[in-house]
């Protein structure tokens, strides 16, 4: 893991003062390190009868489509609104001020389907919880929550009660 | 083909009234179908020496993504203005009305990198030329342009010259 922690670029004051903001694009950009990043996201989840992973716009597409297809799982795309053309379910999060909202197809999923949510990053949790909370009231099992990097000083773990989860480097 | 062209969901009058809109989400929630896709995108480029897959903001990522991993090539984003963290090559587009940009990392690419741009539609083209026209800039060589769906009436391959294209299905 050191390889890949060695990729990711901080970027002071980004997108606003005071926040580092840690690009992972130069390990997406590398072939060997992207392979090893998502070998590694997958491996804890292979044999856990996945029938779709969720990705939430638009870094989390970036992981969550690859590790859809290597566990042979479909892709479900979790959107800001008014991007998805379908009818959709929304839900609102908190943000430090103001709130924000994500929204998924109504037939995204169903009973039976058992869904990986996928992100890059683990902040405060308020968008992992609002994804969680769209599944469940579709009546999906979440599996999990599998992010690239957590910020642990922002305890967003707290935020997912007793919810399988993974993350592969921590700040 | 058949059983994906079956799964596209046809959404009229949208983003605005008059267009028809092909709704890719039921084939990439649907695990054999999502797979048999990026398989069958995948084939014409195995053996091309690609080094980095391009997908263009949002869609295109939950196919460019899977397709750089399964070639062993790296991602790049190809993203909308103020999206990407570090310094960008920015190139304007012209829509219907009025413009649009694209922008990408000025060291996503280099000489000697082999790069296929991968989006899930072609309509009039202007977005891809603009794609293709960063990375000239850069001085990487575009391989080729594989799109999931071509909308063959808007004729936004003329607009691509040369450069090898691929397409899935046909409207």
């Amino acid at each position: 893991m050191d390889s890949i922690r060695a990729l990711i670029r901080e970027i002071p004051d980004y997108p606003k003062p005071g926040i580092l903001f840690y690009d992972i694009t130069p390990v997406l950009g590398d072939g060997p390190a992207f392979r090893e990043l998502l070998d590694r996201m997958v491996e804890p989840h292979q044999d856990q009868g996945i029938t779709k992973v969720a990705g939430i716009e638009a870094r989390g597409f970036t992981l969550a489509a690859p590790i859809a297809r290597m566990l042979g799982a479909g892709f479900i795309p979790v959107r800001k609104p008014g991007k998805l053309p379908h009818k959709t379910k929304a839900r609102k999060y908190d943000l430090e001020y103001g709130s924000d909202a994500l929204e998924v197809h109504i037939d995204a999923a169903s009973e039976g389907d058992r869904i990986l949510i996928v992100d890059d990053l683990l902040a405060t949790g308020g968008t992992a919880a609002a994804a969680v909370g769209l599944f469940d009231e579709m009546g999906g099992h979440v599996v999990g929550l599998s992010v690239f990097i957590e910020l642990t000083f922002l305890k967003g773990r707290d935020r997912l009660g007793d919810l399988p989860f993974h993350a592969l480097l921590e700040y």
